[in-house]
């Protein structure tokens, strides 16, 4: 799997999994480009790509804007598409908005990028949310699609078009199904981005960790190490025997047991057990862990990190960079001030 | 199932479907009112619901301008959701108008529609287009979603919504998923409401009927009389114990049976056999027909109009209405006059 000197075009590439496959692709010799508009709540940091922030073409764009950037397109030799809007919670609270985001956007992307560039590979982020309630685990590919919001509705449009696309011989993608990723350059003064970054914060402010309910949900944690080495995989792999890859993590634990986990891995903070706030209830989809046996049959991947390893190393990473993310006028943050006029009532995890 | 005296508000109400089913509703003592926008190209026609004009509301709107009229959703019994565009030809012409019509227009709606009247039961009009090429024969509802055009993507999306705003208690909706649907009312002037639309359109014109292939494609042509019953019992049943429910008809037939039946029920026309355009193939799905159980079983529904007697019925009905659907100067047409000028060159069913 070669990347050196190859054209890689990265969406989203200044969020959490873009920047940390950015990084990786510039280790392996790649020229990267990135589009991200940095759009407020989305997750983009630039210090996310700071240590090879002057080997790296930014792009400081939406995605549906692609008609401005022709050329970037038409020179890629494989596309990265991780551009989108995360949150289930943002996506309850301004359907629109998520809509705008992770669809309409990502049609005009593509609608570009197979013109420019017929028959490219792309690499679209997808996510196990649009499984919504699994009716069994560990949930493979074949598992029923019925997603629980608005925003596991809106990325499954953007996987359709890519998968119909695809058939049609416009592109040439690959989907992964991504299970919750953490790990070094995720946001955390949002609670956008999973519970995994609202544990992350806590630890690093030494804040007890909260845990919702009795704790029992599995869930199969998957560090974005093991996450970007599948995205290289999928976006180098000469043949794609299936177009849908579940990635998840190496091993199913409750959400006590993640808990216990990181508290023990940070020391000095404790567990708080509350009750399920009905807001978050409306949107929990129960346990959830991963078949990806698909992937690696077919790509040769597994994940190698195991939870208290990578925990450890998101820790290490946020040692030295945390007033990058939990400065409150960092662009990091969660307000979507595009709609704070209209914003509902929601009960938020609290900070 | 009385809809004696009830409020039913009928999206799409001046299309093919929709208005069938307000001429229905009005025959049984219900109290329509209709949301169309006369969208060209989405087969309004203001003909179609003439025998009772009188007896009907009429909201020329977009289902998508839904805040100005809240009156109507907060008075509304039951909502049957017909406004759409159907046409996959025009969804591969032009996406994003698809994606607006068919997705953004109907998110401003339902999320109007559950603030105004939680809990209303909604009746969408989806489409078998959302199965893709079929993986067996019949096709029943737990087949793999895989639609091989932008129109079943966006219908699909749309699908979701009803059904996650169910899940969570905002919306109380069934999903019928229509095959070919054909009948009295259909607009003929287009070639975007399938290939029936387009027989028809031929028999009348007395022109001979062309049939791409060998003709050896399974169809099963569903009545729109049939079609029509099918919403009246899923709009008015005590429970839906699915939400997703498959439509289609009594028989399954090769493309070449269907041009045999309805050249002899015509009188008068030939068929010919002709290459299949390359641009058609590519959105083709080869052959399909409808597992229909389920709706059997839980709403003690069945087509039961054979397709000679269907055709005959439609036949008739077009002989004394024939200017209303064939008048180049009708709003029947299918030119999309707000994207002519974008329009990319495809190769149309010859007129």
């Amino acid at each position: 799997m070669s990347y050196e000197g190859r054209n890689v075009l990265v969406t989203g590439g200044l969020g959490f999994i873009g920047s940390n496959l950015t990084v990786r692709l510039v280790e392996l010799g790649a020229q990267v480009t990135i589009v991200d508009s940095s759009r407020p709540g989305c997750g983009a940091n630039p210090c996310n790509i700071e240590p090879v922030a002057d080997r790296v073409r930014l792009i400081p764009l939406d995605i549906g804007e692609a008609h401005q950037f022709r050329e970037a397109l038409r020179s890629s030799d494989v596309v990265f598409n991780l551009a989108g809007e995360v949150s289930h919670i943002h996506s309850v609270e301004a359907p629109e908005r998520d809509l705008d985001i992770n669809t309409v956007a990502q049609l005009r992307f593509l609608e570009a990028l197979r013109r420019e560039r017929p028959g490219v590979r792309v690499v679209y982020a997808g996510t196990r949310q649009i499984y919504g309630v699994p009716q069994y685990l560990p949930v493979d590919e074949a598992h029923p699609i019925d997603p629980v919001d608005f925003n596991g509705v809106h990325k499954y449009a953007a996987t359709m078009y890519h998968l119909m696309l695809s058939r049609s011989g416009h592109l040439d993608a690959a989907v992964l199904r991504l299970t919750n990723v953490y790990g070094p350059r995720m946001a955390l003064s949002i609670p956008c981005q999973g519970f995994l970054s609202t544990f992350l914060r806590r630890l690093i402010l030494k804040q007890d960790l909260e845990v919702f309910g009795a704790g029992s949900q599995l869930r199969d944690p998957v560090a974005v190490d093991d996450v970007v080495e599948a995205f290289l995989l999928a976006g180098a792999s000469p043949s794609l025997p299936s177009r849908t890859y579940n990635v998840g993590g190496p091993e199913a634990l409750s959400l006590g047991r993640i808990a216990e986990i990181a508290a023990a891995v940070a020391g000095g903070v404790g567990i708080l057990y509350r009750a399920f706030p009905a807001e978050l209830k409306a949107i929990d989809i129960g346990s959830y862990h991963t078949d990806w046996s698909r992937m690696q049959r077919e790509l040769g991947w597994k994940p190698r990190v195991r939870f208290e390893e990578g925990l450890a190393c998101a820790l290490a990473y946020y040692k030295d960079n945390v007033h990058r993310y939990l400065d409150p006028a960092s662009p990091n943050g969660c307000s979507m001030p595009e709609h704070a006029g209209k914003r509902r009532r929601l009960a938020l995890i609290p900070a």
